[in-house]
């Protein structure tokens, strides 16, 4: 059960309003790697674990970034909170409003829409969504997509500290960005406390493919790194060899009974495509005569795009 | 640039039609950890990368998942291949294609919407989103947000092996699964071959909050572990500490100018709430006299949920 | 900050694992009206807000969900904890598997997908999203939004109960159910306690335009009552006179400077329709002579759909 | 069945073009309390509701504000006109084209994908959906949903009327906003004509739970009002007495038959947690020596925010 | 099977960075009509197509939008090149970034949440989707979709050109316009190469409803043309005629049971509306007296949106 | 100016209740093909619309399909009349109830969240999305769109009429399907009354890219066809003439001043990969010793699936 106390985990002192600024600080709030993603993914993975340890983590954590979100909404509220009294009444001139209401980032649908108040959106005013979530329900997949996410919104903070010089929103975002550090660092521990973690589930691999590094990007800039070559790696430079790499013929088919096989071949017959004939189209019908306008025809005019663009202006 | 050989990566032999099973392998075509998924995280991150060993990696890898993802999609293909027939002839009686449609999983919106070939779902027929995509253009956070997934597709494709018999289909996704393996591996030596890949992007974390465990979750399944315990870390049981845990108060704050402040009093004297009447609510108008319903007033009479739904019967 | 302790804020009974069920459960966890839509509904508020009294209210409930959102999560836990094992571990035969999870609901995608744990989608598998949550940072709008809200979260809850004969279960939901009911009050109670909440906002309407009903939708089935009709309301049953409803001819204009206008035309006359020629389109080339198919010019063949269905088979 | 008049339900009047203010408009186009939001929200309603006097006003509202989705339409058309003909017929310099494209709000997309007609997007540019429509098919929350969404359309409408200063699109706005008053009006009449609305649904609420108010945030801050005081609440403050609330012990159990209880014992033991040590992590690999770079090992020397920055500087 | 070779389709030179520049350019990357889009669109089409000659097309042109997708995202990373770096080093000041960071399209949040690699987004950041894509695997259908796909595309790289000056990237784009014209050509004489092409499917249409056109849209501005006059088309004025326009009554209904009309009529019973009464309602407990606010009662006091800002300011 | 009739446009006559048949008929109401997203699509373009015909034409049919929504919305009401009943008065048993929603298709979710009414998603229950919407403001790329959409809506509607037996319902979609015919002759007349319709927009394309066919798929199973040769197009199979197709070096590069490129200089020494050695990842620490399971090390030993299969039962 969750209980709350209504002191902030992190004081929050914000020099003045912006607006815009409290836009970009949605990202956390509500964006992919924000708070409310970081809560619900260690959350949803803690009601479904049933090792003791892990669930504990799991819900110390969760329960802390709920926490964290409240720090992070509340210095979006603080920023809009000149913005949100003078639109709700009306103590500007319109003119007025409308600029400082579209002086930049989301600012202008935070406003209109949310009325100030922080949104589950991120800076563009995407809503959260719970694809953000990857959450599978096998403890070594979740861990390393935690670790993966504490990575991420270290790195987004980082980016918000860099953007702004108001002290106390510096201050409380170098708590928030170094808090995610040490949630990387738990899950880390709690990853390399399952003894043979790699690979995730229970099914091994098959080893006629498991040490293969297929090159299928070829050309000047091929490098070698020990993620592709070195002992451990079985190359593959032609392709040709992998086309399939299985026996077969590397087509697909099914085995249909006499019924489908007929009606396959119903369909099949029916929309057949005619290749031996050049049809008229639309196209052809479309492309007029070009009287004033340059058509398919003598597109063959345009040398280039700045000669397509002096075209089109003599349309 | 890309090109294309009719091959596939490995051959796809199906021993019967099922659209059922069809609609379950959608999860690797179009869902949160399929091949699409796989190849766009790769290939974003990749055009976006200037080190030309992780960029040669990432295209490389983000060429073999548009390779999966053909392979996975002929499964899907030819799975449905009897029911696509059968629907666009109209070959079987209605009562019959209504049953072969109703059958499960989500092949009733694959056969009405998509025609039997393979969509851009999940197995429950939500529309892939870039949504899923999490690259965030720094190489330390990328690379752990690739491993992640590896290990997120490794698991998917064993459940999907574990949920059918047709030898041809386990073989293509056994190969399937162990690439996904193998290329686990490709990125962790990449990330590791990035000195000092931890944390996340340049700037440290502050000393004082980066060891605190806080033990937000208590009472009976606390558990100690790595995690949480050990002279790496201080550990916060005592939650009044972090009440806040800086200096200040906890609370909130922006300075506002005079006008701001003034505009923002305005709006809180208008919208004021009156603490200290009992007000008539919609609620008492509409818990009406009770006369054969249950009202508001008497909802003492149901003392649990067995009496309710007696109580709602009688109604 | 928020808190947590292990216990739930209501036992949680299930009598055995039924993964249909489950994904039935998930319209309250990550459903449009489901515990995480009310928390964040009103957490976002909360941080918005300035009155003390309605701050405390809307954290006091918000908090309180997240609660809720835990024991119905659990619920879905413990119905999946047999599917979830059997799929990780393997322990049942492939065609067994594949029934289990083809048995209804959405839980084949709860099972391939999430593994079983509780996943922030409907009971459809759609994931949540943040375009659930309408608050509008306007307290009688806002209000008003949460009332609804609660009286929609009691009846999903009423549905759930009706379909489970489960009895711990059913506890569980009928104390979740009454709980929305409670909440509902402390709601209206809010709304009322704020003098002249209603219309929401500051600016008043228009005298003639607020007292009018129009009759929009006419013939048989028009009905009068308290909401269109009486000494409070201006009935307009002639739609003549709504069009316009003002001293206007019912156009759209806007002021164009010169330059504008010369350019508009110009576009207008370039992208002009011809309607005096009848021209041949796409569908002329592509009703072909109708050897052994019925072409869009003896359409008129099919009198009636029965007719269409015998003309189609014959092909 | 729908029929159209050419005319328009309020003459529509803009004194000049400006795309930025067009896209701001676009919230009660394709936004979420829009006007395609409210047509969709009574006209679903409507289908589905079998009482005459409901259905009739139903329909009537939906069909209304299908006529306010061609006003609101109509104005951003306007608004649009000279950017969609300078950009069709390029008939600006390109750098000038760019300047009027970048001026804000979310203007670019609305030429660039749009083409300057009225797009389904909110004012960030976010495509409607239908999660923004809660019709629940239980006429006393349906009507409340619609209360609480006439509500919130009067004061984004009242927002807008407050950024602009073109009085033909004041007084249109004005017009539509005074309708949504007057449509509150209308379904509080509704829902009151509806003897014993509360709660929605049939089944009556549990009588312990029905009445009590707990208090889960605590702390300076608590405030007592008609909502959470009062002879008709039995409020909690003591939470202890909510671990739980029932009087169960609030943990979570699910019968399992002896097969699934063996499985799920072996799941849980090949993935338990190995608690009593400490094991090397990807972050003990990943923080290296700290030659020119902060290391985790080191994180102490960032004493602050400021401190951290010097150091990142320093690197 | 796709293999990759790392020189692009088209050279790519960029004259010099420009954020704000590369967020409109993302239309075409991740945008509804953009690159990826019209890989997947094709791709999807030619796993389900049977016709050896469709297929080979379709996966042809899919392949080819693949390698569009990486030249238009190669200007995307050149664009962000200078501010991901500057963002990444903390390089400017604070406030520089923050400027840099607001200066208009959807930059913000390509650098903070991208970091300024190229995001599977358009030009707002609203996520790709696999709604944009329209294959439904009847091959009349999906050409004409691919026809029009084409020729959004073409569009929207028109628009592009027109607004940027730089001439590397008005070659590439014109480039890429110039593909998109000929891939329209290809789909075109793909559909006319089916016979028999229209209408898609095999069933056809009823005689009687073939050839109507309904007027349903009247008074000033009826125009006549082709498409609803002439000796082809029966045109109906008179709408009364297609109410409803089969032999019916124009009224919905069902057969139900005996036991279920008895339910349907219960439920009709208790939520029925009374008509005949005027109920007090949430609207008249909300407006107040009036003291210093305009109340519903007295609304008739605003006689115009001019009227009612004054109102609103006396408040 | 929206006028409505409570007469349908189609009388619709259901034979009896079918909820899982109603959850199918959603996709024609709420889905990708069906009437809002026509109605919508119409509309859209309509009030963008400046040539009186086109715009005359957009609003009829777009009048229209709100009438066809209408028909197909009562449909599904009337298939869900008993469920919705059955429901709301819990006039079943529970499990009764239960087997009753769980019978197939999206019918769970259509009963629990939308209580029986219309809801606007597609029959896998995804809520509509304006994504699906394809106006772009010109009318050479909206009309061809449209013929595609209506082209798509008429097999979608045969595919309805497949799978049902009911007459009444097979009539009303006969009548439904027949429209879409007619409107795309409408749309198709509509297109070719624009004197040079193709290539969409106003720029020509370059003469030298316009009619290359490149025959990027190879391999087995290359077709020619009027599509890709002949004497219109220059075919190219020698791949690495477009490697890059222009005069460059198919690399991507970007004029970068002195300060960034000092930056991007930076980032790049920060970030920058070792390729020389071979670091131990978390893979080596996680791929344990293998007491009981299958290590990394010893994939080896798995030869194919079914061995892997057989190694992990013996885990």
């Amino acid at each position: 059960m969750f209980m709350h106390n209504k002191r902030l985990q992190y004081t929050v002192r914000v020099a003045e309003p912006n607006p815009v600024l409290a836009s970009l600080m949605l990202e956390q709030f509500g964006g992919a790697d924000g708070e409310l993603a970081a809560a619900m993914r260690y959350f949803t993975q803690g009601l479904g674990e049933t090792d003791a340890g892990r669930k504990d983590l799991l819900i110390d954590i969760a329960t802390e970034e709920l926490s964290h979100l409240e720090v992070i909404g509340s210095i979006v509220a603080m920023l809009n909170k000149g913005a949100k009294a003078q639109l709700a009444e009306s103590a500007m001139e319109e003119a007025e409003l409308y600029l400082s209401m579209t002086a930049g980032g989301n600012s202008h649908t935070q406003s209109l829409l949310y009325g100030g108040g922080p949104s589950l959106t991120n800076s563009s005013g995407v809503p959260w969504t719970a694809a953000y979530i990857d959450s599978r329900g096998d403890p070594t997949c979740d861990l390393r997509s935690n670790i993966a996410a504490e990575s991420r919104a270290k790195i987004v903070y980082e980016r918000l500290i860099n953007v702004t010089d108001d002290p106390g929103i510096k201050d409380a975002l170098g708590f928030l960005m170094t808090r995610e550090i040490a949630h990387q660092k738990s899950f880390e521990k709690a990853l390399y406390a399952i003894e043979n973690n790699f690979p995730s589930g229970k099914l091994p691999g098959i080893a006629k493919y498991a040490n293969v590094y297929v090159n299928t990007s070829q050309g000047d800039g091929d490098v070698e790194g020990p993620w592709n070559s070195g002992e451990q790696w079985d190359r593959i430079d032609d392709l040709t060899l992998t086309m399939p790499i299985d026996d077969g013929d590397g087509t697909a088919s099914v085995g249909l009974d006499a019924t489908d096989a007929e009606v396959a071949e119903a369909l099949a017959a029916r929309t057949a495509s005619a290749t031996s004939e050049n049809p008229t189209t639309g196209v052809d019908l479309g492309a007029g005569p070009g009287a004033g306008r340059v058509t398919a025809q003598d597109m063959g005019a345009a040398d280039d795009i700045q000669d397509a663009m002096k075209l089109a202006d003599a349309m």
